[in-house]
């Protein structure tokens, strides 16, 4: 597996003789329930993007581990970089693999928040008139995954702290979930605006969920969901790798 | 007809007795092809927003005339905010809003290119505990609008300088196509990555359309799709209004 | 009339051949007392912008709506950018006019507080060595403006909510003054200074006037007004004209 | 003399249970031909400032030695601030002040860059709803000033390099004047646009000087217009004295 | 061990109740030579930081795994965020702790370009009035630290890429040596200064070492390093622990 | 003696045919106790590196009489920049002097709480590649000086309006001294963290001193730390007139 993190400068030397491109993960460091891990959204990233990487011989940097979680700082342990802040990180992430000759950026994202941030600082680049590829791929967002889910959840997969990313990660660190519980609560679906802010996001979610039962979360599940991500996204990154550069 | 800029702080005061709901139509000046207008998306979303404000007695702030363009700058009179300016652009008028109590403040858009700034832009108030319900529509993703274009133009509406567009405008400006072309062109379709900047797209759409037919455009269909736009966001909208403020 | 946002790119591409000069209308969207529209300053620049535009075969951008009205804020409706986000936004619409070749940018302004921020946005684009000429002509500050005002109004034209820009705009929009009242109100003068915050402002100009007799507005006058204004403009813009690109 | 800088906290403590203003002097680092001094801005802000606070009794605060003179960066050894950056350098100081509850800031200014941004910080502060008079006097923009000027060196004080400024730093700094040219040069008047870039300035006035005859300097001039901006600001600050904080 | 990033927000609530700190190791991605690894920074610095919260029972925060590393931009693989994002980010993610009552918020640092730029950050917090501790240990610049890299490597530790960082990865990391070299280089030390730009840097270091002898790394020199680190940082926390919050 | 405000433009291209030194003194405006003068910090650096420059033939700039010294903001009469707003004006006039070929540019400090804004602006110019040595040299931390102070005062300096400070100003401007106490009060050392906001500060340190004996101060020691610091950095300026420029 080339982890950027592993690897020396001569080696990544050798690498840009013959690709361009490189998948950074990144995802967030936020509540996701009592049934679920805070960082939740990084390690399925991880996850998903090392075994992509893996199987597509790609370069994958290290994980972006903090990411724009505004709507959930009532809740403790959740930070966030304000949307502000994210877009001039992602701006100098990517604006640094260009730099070295990088033109295939892809973020293989874990939390629905980033998006937005990603791809404003994306335009600026562009605005910049920087050349290459910047894309952010969410695996909970690929319909392959979300079918999948439906397979599996039913209709109670929900949006937030879902059986899926709590399968996936119980799947990957099974230990920490021996002090989580598991009974189930009640599912309340209501009409909801969004984006939501951190006070409004706990009257309408009080315990962190959104409309979903975490509580049918199985690794066996994790690793099923997992497979299925990783080649759903395999898959784009080689629709990626076909483009011309312009 | 309440448009926002006919009206004196006296009656604003005594609509905000009432409600608290205000729509503001969002555009950008950028290149339509040699067929279509410049301000062609402030003209549109202005049109549709003021007839959706007459519908249902909601009060209508002056257009935004600009928007994110950067990559159209490549054809003479593009006019561009950076994403990060039009980011502070919209908080800032959305604060104002705020300010004087309104709490459903809705952008009415016809330019894709705005929808991420404006989207941080909420996150970034919301990032900042601002109460309220944050929207922008986007009309021409409004599945309604995309039937009936798709019905009038079968595959030929692309993605920018869209015959739909170019017929809103033609309805409501006649006069200004005196000066454009109609002869048919040649549409290709090549796989592209998004965003691209200037130089990209001008390599990628040399004319300055997006797989478009703007020489189908006529009058009759603008009239046609501006009343489908208004009716599907006047629809949007009444379900804004029943939602709770959290 | 050259509104570039009836053009399409070709035809700036043909205009850029032989001129290098463009107008952009500024004003703002605050309240003008009792008497006067929300949209006075933008209304009025507009009118004005376009009919020198027409008269000197120059194009004219889009309007922009929204500007510095931080003063005004104690009255609802009004909408403000704060003054560094007014610094950015000029900025970003002066460059892109710089990046198509326009070299003689003239902003014709109803609205006294855009004027600093507009020449900080100047000279922003200065410091970063940019070529050309950045003009902004508020129309209100012209001396032979100033003295019609005298002649018609004697000392009861005020500083904000005048009975000239009230005039004017009961010129261009007689319908939208239906609903405005008529009679007549006290002028108090006080000694006061400047910038005011928007509480400040309300303490020292309860109803918005400042030391105004809107009620003296007439459509005939606005008439008048205007025709002065586009006269005055239209020769200092011949005068810009001659001037040479250093 | 109350000079801030040989003050201590518990002597400013005695001094705002008085009196709530300060006044400080703002200059900048620029070149001023062969004829003056790169430090004349500040130098003469600084004596100016000093004496009007030793007449009124009130403190003067350390001299702002660096200003906005981005045009004059063609001449070696200017120093400038980026607009922006003097925006909230000026905000920072005056945000000081205030926290220590002085409400009438005065800033006596001896360049003329530096008057937008000032005003800008000042607006900026007045969007956060500051309270109090933010003031900034440029002795040389006062009709005293001018009409002294006129008396003395007719029509050849010009703009910028002043036979004026010049004077009043002769006549505080003689020694630094013995290394200075004296002879004549040609005096031209061009129309010129405002503002101008570092290059723009250097082909419009390639020995610095804008119009002026500071070889016209002289020792007893300064003196006298000194006295003269003494006596004006003076009063100015008087009446500042005798408005009430809103 | 207490990872954050395994915790639910219903554990952090109960630590709270106890404890008001929180570890968050930061680090850096960039070259550390072809001896070196690449996530060399930020490896070390997690599992210190790891190992200090295991036996302090104190929360470790998920690794900051980018940090300022501009210097090294010179060499492929190297990403950097600029100082100015830098003191943003670092400002938010302390804000997010603060916002939940963490009062010591402990930085555990494996970069010195990350030093200036978290400081800036902690003085901007201090400045906006927020209260507690805010402190970065970088481990490497610890004495008892220093001591036992010359106690093992002598005089060849030098400054970056030192023998010291690279034993603690081959610990840690001992399959990602695999590929990289062993054999010895000279050592040359120049007289430099600081801070470097790429370029600057490249020149003086072209191998990317500086004065370090990498090539004597060993997995149990790595091992004591870190012990003695962990002790050392352990101390200075419980030293922190002790001060009263002001 | 050159002071660059002093020069003219021609004298100092004249000095860059030569030399690309500058010595750029950097204080701050803030409280030193009942004891010490508001303007200490630049006093001190102004009067050292002016004799310095004088020494060596190495132009002087104007001093920055304003710093970063939030945490002196609960003391009446200080004034501060923003860490951000400190940072964006070191970099401008730095880049300043970087225009006009200056390659060494040298700030002499008087003030703690400047070194880290400052060195973060150096870091920012070499991210955006700019070359040169920049260097921040704090009078007061120097060895030598240290080693005076405690022959002088022993373990009476303290941290904060010491008395080697107060010394230096008395005997610069021994009227201001008139005014301020001379009798002993308690030195109190206490476990505190750092940095400190303007509370936490007040709370530490009641009276504006820092474990120091401001009381001890003589001119005649004054003079003697004077020499001492202008030997050492000028010894330290030869060094890096050797340096060679990457």
């Amino acid at each position: 597996m080339m982890l950027l993190e592993n690897m020396s400068y001569v080696e990544v030397e050798a690498y840009l003789v013959e690709k361009d491109i490189v998948i950074v993960p990144v995802g967030s460091t936020e509540q996701h329930s009592p049934y679920g891990l805070i960082g939740t959204d990084f390690i399925t990233a991880e996850a998903i993007a090392r075994e992509v990487g893996r199987r597509l011989d790609i370069i994958v940097a290290p994980t972006i581990n903090y990411g724009m979680s505004q709507h959930h700082m009532g809740f403790k342990g959740t930070v966030t970089l304000s949307p502000e802040t994210m877009v001039r990180f992602i701006k100098d992430i990517t604006q640094s693999f260009l730099d070295h000759g990088f033109r295939r950026i892809v973020f293989i994202n874990g939390h629905g928040g980033n998006i937005e941030p990603v791809r404003t600082a994306f335009s600026q680049l562009k605005y910049e008139n920087k050349k290459g590829i910047f894309e952010i791929i969410s695996w909970f967002l690929l319909p392959e995954v979300q079918e999948i889910e439906r397979d599996i959840f039913e209709d109670k997969n929900g949006l937030h702290a879902t059986p899926s990313e709590v399968s996936i990660t119980k799947y990957l660190r099974p230990e920490a979930f021996k002090t989580k519980p598991t009974e189930k609560k009640k599912i309340t679906k209501n009409k909801i605006y969004f984006p939501l802010s951190r006070e409004e996001f706990k009257k309408a979610y009080p315990d962190g969920r959104m409309e979903s039962a975490p509580w049918l979360a199985k690794e066996k599940y994790g690793k099923l969901i997992i497979e299925e991500a990783v080649r759903a996204i395999s898959s784009r990154i080689r629709g990626i790798l076909k483009l011309k550069i312009l």
